[in-house]
Formats: structure tokens, C-alpha cells, sequence
């Protein structure tokens, strides 16, 4: 089987269990390296399946590479996840959770998840106008008439944002009202989410360009000590497509499809994001009306400039948001500690 | 078969031909009445099929109706097909090409475009924020996680845009250099334009509510005596775009598909498109950054706002788009002619 990009990509996979659904991806999964975030009790061993390359960081780990900073890192969370962004030293992530397995597509065949998001990232995206063919890129189609030429070499794509048959990514209300609802659709596409419009992203199954948008793609404060869940994807969702529009990168949405194996508790996710289902009623506006300095053009700093809006603009909902501000600009420390400027 | 909206829905189809194509289309199209535009030689007798109610309009009848706006109704172009739009009596608008056939679903099912379009026009939009399971308002999905639930409601939908298998609609460039691309590929969604992005509306396979947005489905000045062709369709998708961005109305794109038959000449095409192929360059951006009077929130008053935006800020790129100014202004005219406001 052909493997991409073997060398300059690291799956990252939060866990607090063994990890035998290695054993379902060991195809896809195999050539490439794993860095493995155990959240929850540092002292439990987690078994890994034989023949995969991978280090693995538990929350002792953490505090002892951050030190002070390790407090950004979330913990009993699968937030924790961004501390595997942060350490890799490759060009892409591909992270997934440990719930998902592989799917198929509409012929029956296992669906090569690393295959479809190499592709997505090495491709451009196009945010600045619709193409009602959908990506313009992929063999078979183009850039239909009235498309202006103009745009058609497209931006860098930061993002791939794979979607789920089975589970559906549902918040608990839905999740209550729709208790047996299946995605069994097989959307065959991929687009770019336009310049412009916020899009809900989830951290199951996703991939990016560390070297374009790690810097951003924090997942914020959650779990224990937190007053919200279930945030932490929508978060690093938020914050990267606007630092995205800003710098003029893509983010693409839909193929490749995993196949999501459980839901999760409907009452305790409820527990977890009943308040931030208020809040992001204030959040999403603010997203939505945000503008960044136009001279500033690098990650890491967009970040903090974005930090500091959020501890304006958001602290009067509640002083979780100036926390979440300190933990974006300790998250911006520890990624520098980590991820020193190469030298010119 | 079921025929929803029957009585509220009018077929609009402009041809030079004989409409045997329609033999096709007879299980879908009976139940609803058309208004076939004749272009080009009025003297020329159309076959109709038996069976269908219609009613029929040539240039003769044009002139003869709207009498010294008649000009603003392209002669010689399909874009003579919002003559139709304009004649109507009907709520909702399906248009479609005579060298389109009905397509079959991935199981081989024929689709019934008519339903279909129906349940785009009746359903909700999302303009607002991205779904990225696509339409939450499907069977067998919801709104994912994270879709801030103030959203869900939706806006009501103006315009449902459906694509083509077999020969996709691209401009004669890209003809050229793929003459032999076909589109096998179908695409299992339906989804919203996002708010402030623009997209290619092609005219072939359109359904659309009039009484939302049928005064701003004017498809220019084309064809004989005008610089410019197949840009009519283009022309109307950004205008209706624009407006439908201002009244906070949605415009989807995606199901049904329509089989196209055959490819147009793509040297004649060229010769018809070359001069929109660069104006298109200026004239994109001009929508794009195109705002409207908050305070207006009438369609033929913002059309006519539109008419003086376009004088004033294309009128540098060539007299015609002080003329097309003017045929908007002659196309409001002829729309209030026709459409009188209904006593209170």
C-alpha cells in the first residue's frame, strides 16, 4: 500500500485506554509515526499494538516539558490531543479518535483515510468563490463556466476536515431528541469552506499543515477545572479559520469518511456543554465580526493578537475567557519553547 | 405520480426547436403548465407534444406585450427566457434547457427534478454558518455539533440551483483543452450558498420563488447586438446573490441533477464569451464588495438600486454596462407592468 508523505506526517491520538483499534487502521496507519497523548491517570499502562512506530506522552510528560506552561494543556479532555501538535517536528498532523474505525465507501472498499487527506492538503483550496462542481482540483472535473480565471490557481489548503458515517457529531440536545439517527450518506466530495464563513470542526478526524496553521490550533481550556467540554474542536475551529482568511489559506471539508463506533453519553456531554451552548451564541458573532491587523502575517503572533481580543471581547460572558486568553498566549510559549524559529 | 405544487409552479423553457424532448420529461413536466419562449424567426411553427398545458411566446408577442421595454429582452439567446419569469402568474419558477434529459440516481432510479426543486424552494437555508454534514434539513440528518441553535431555523429559500451529469457547463477555454470531460460523478447534497460568497448560477436546470426574488431574474442584454453571450445566467446569479445576501434570503445549489445532453460549439462559445471572460475579472469584485441601502427591502426597488450601482461603478469598463443599466431599468419597468402590486 502507498503511503504519502511517510516521512513528514504524525498521527496524534488522545487516549485514557489501550489502543486495539490500531489493529482495524494497521494498513493505513503503519508507515506513518504516532504520537500518542494518554490523558487521565499517568500511571496506567496503556497497551499498544506491536509494529507501530510511536512515543507516548502522559501528563507527567507534559508538566515535565512544559513546566509552567503545562497548564494550557487541558487534562481528563481529549483537548489534550494539541499537545501532540505542539511536540511533533513534522510538516502534518492527522489526528483521530479512538472510537473510529474504517469506513467504506458506496463500492465496498476500505476507505484509505491518510490516502484522501494527503490529497486535500497537497491540493489548493478556493474560499474566495463558489465552484458549484465542487473541488476543481479532483480528477474528472474543473472550474465551471463564469468561474473567473483569476482564482482558479487557488490558496494553500491548511486544513482537512474528514466527516463520519454511523455516529453522527451530534451536540447532546440532538443527541436526545435523535437517539437512533445514522449517518449512512456518503457525500462524494470535498469543498472549501468560503472565506468569510465559520464552520463547526470537529477533532475526530482531521488533518493540517503544522508549518501553516499549528501555531493556531489550540484546543483550549476543558475537562477538569473547566466549566465547559466539548468545545475544545470548535474552538481550534474558530481560531484557525479566521487566522486562515486572514493569511488567505484553505480549509476543506468532507472526504475522507470514518466510521464513528459509539456515541457518548448524551447526560454528561450535556453536563459538559450546556454552558457553552450559551455562549457560543456571543462567540460566533464575535468570530464572525473579527479583524486581525493587516501587517500582521505570522501564526504565532495572529494568536496572541487574537488572545488579547478574546480577553476583551469575550471576558464580559464570564472570567473563563480571560483564563482561556492566558492559556492561548501559554500555549503560544510552550509551541515557541518547542518550535524554535529555524535559524535563517 | 405526485406533482407537488402543480397549480403554483409555471416551467419556463426558451427554444429554437421542435420540443421533442419533452417526450422525456412527460411524467414530470404534465402536471404543470409551461411558458415556452420562442427565439429567433417568429414566423417559425414549433411542434409541442400533445398532452401538455403551455402557453407560447414569440417575438412578435414580446413587442406586442411590453411594447417600448421590449428592447430590454434579448433576441437571438437563450437569455430570452425571463420573458417567461416575467409573463408568469405563479409563485415558483423551474427553467430548464431543451437539450437536457432526465438523469438517473446512483441506483438507477430516473429523477424527478421536479420534487426535488420543491423541497430545496420549501425547506430552509443556511446562510449564516456552515453544516458540514450539509442539509440539516434532510431526512436521516440534523445541525452537527457546535451550530449555534439560534441559527437553526434557517432563512426562507429563494433560489435552487440543480447540476448537470454528462457534459458539465464549462466555459470554452476550458472546452477546448478538456473536449472530452464528462461528469459521471453524483453528488448526494444539497447545500447553501454561504452569505457574502458568490457562485456561477447557470441557467440550464434553475427553480426559484418569484415572489421573492423573480424581479431580480433579468439575464441581461445577450446575443444579437450585444458584445457579450453566455453570460446571462452568470449576470443573474450575482445580481439575485447580492440581494439575497441583503434580504437575508438563501440560495442552494447541489440536487437535482438533469442529464445534458450535448456540448455546445465551443469556437462559437469563445467568440460569445471572450470579452466576459475579462470583464469578469472586474466585475466579481464589484459585486463582491457591493453593498445596499439598509433601509431598502423591496426586490424591484434594490434591482433598481443595483441598475445605478452597476452605471456608476462599471460603467468604465465598457458602454454596455451603462446600456445594461438602462435595460434593468426597462426590465423593472416591464416586471411592474405585468406584475402590478396587488391591492391591500
Amino acid at each position: 500500500m502507498s503511503a504519502p508523505l511517510a516521512d513528514q506526517l504524525d498521527i496524534v491520538i488522545p487516549t485514557i485506554r489501550n489502543l486495539d483499534f490500531l489493529e482495524d487502521w494497521r494498513p493505513f496507519f503503519e508507515p506513518y509515526h504516532l504520537i500518542i497523548v494518554q490523558d487521565g491517570d499517568p500511571t496506567k499502562k496503556i497497551a499498544i499494538p506491536e509494529g507501530f512506530s510511536y512515543e507516548l506522552y502522559n501528563r507527567n510528560d507534559i508538566e515535565r516539558i512544559l513546566g509552567d506552561k503545562a497548564w494550557a494543556i487541558s487534562f481528563k479532555d481529549s483537548a489534550c490531543r494539541c499537545f501532540g501538535f505542539m511536540v511533533s517536528k513534522k510538516k502534518y498532523i492527522y489526528t483521530i479518535d479512538d472510537d473510529c474505525f474504517v469506513a467504506k465507501d458506496p463500492s465496498g472498499n476500505r476507505i484509505n483515510v491518510m490516502e484522501q487527506h494527503i490529497k486535500n492538503l497537497l491540493t489548493p483550496s478556493t474560499p474566495f468563490f463558489f465552484n458549484t462542481l465542487y473541488d476543481p482540483y479532483r480528477e474528472g472535473v474543473d472550474f465551471v463556466r463564469g468561474y473567473p480565471f483569476s482564482l482558479r490557481e487557488g490558496v494553500p489548503t491548511a486544513t482537512s476536515h474528514g466527516l463520519w458515517l454511523n455516529i453522527p457529531d451530534y451536540d447532546a440536545p440532538t443527541q436526545m431528541v435523535k437517539p437512533k439517527e445514522r449517518n449512512t450518506r456518503y457525500v462524494d466530495t470535498v469543498m472549501t469552506v468560503p472565506k468569510g464563513t465559520l464552520y463547526p470542526m470537529c477533532g475526530m478526524n482531521l488533518a493540517f499543515d503544522r508549518e501553516l496553521i499549528g501555531a493556531a490550533m489550540y484546543f483550549g481550556l476543558m475537562g477538569e477545572g473547566q466549566p465547559i467540554g466539548r468545545y475544545d474542536d470548535m474552538w481550534a475551529g474558530w481560531c484557525t479559520k479566521v487566522i486562515c482568511d486572514h493569511l488567505g489559506l484553505g480549509c476543506k471539508t468532507g472526504l475522507p469518511y470514518v466510521w464513528h463506533s459509539k456515541a457518548s453519553n448524551p447526560f454528561v456531554n450535556l453536563r459538559k456543554e450546556y454552558k457553552g451552548i450559551f455562549w457560543q451564541e456571543e462567540i460566533i458573532p464575535f468570530f464572525q465580526k473579527l479583524t486581525l491587523s493587516k501587517t500582521n502575517t505570522n501564526v504565532e503572533d495572529l494568536y496572541l493578537e487574537l488572545a488579547e481580543k478574546v480577553r476583551q471581547g469575550l471576558g464580559h460572558i464570564d472570567p473563563y475567557f480571560s483564563k482561556l486568553a492566558d492559556g492561548m498566549v501559554a500555549w503560544i510559549e510552550g509551541w515557541r519553547l518547542l518550535n524554535p524559529p529555524k535559524a535563517a
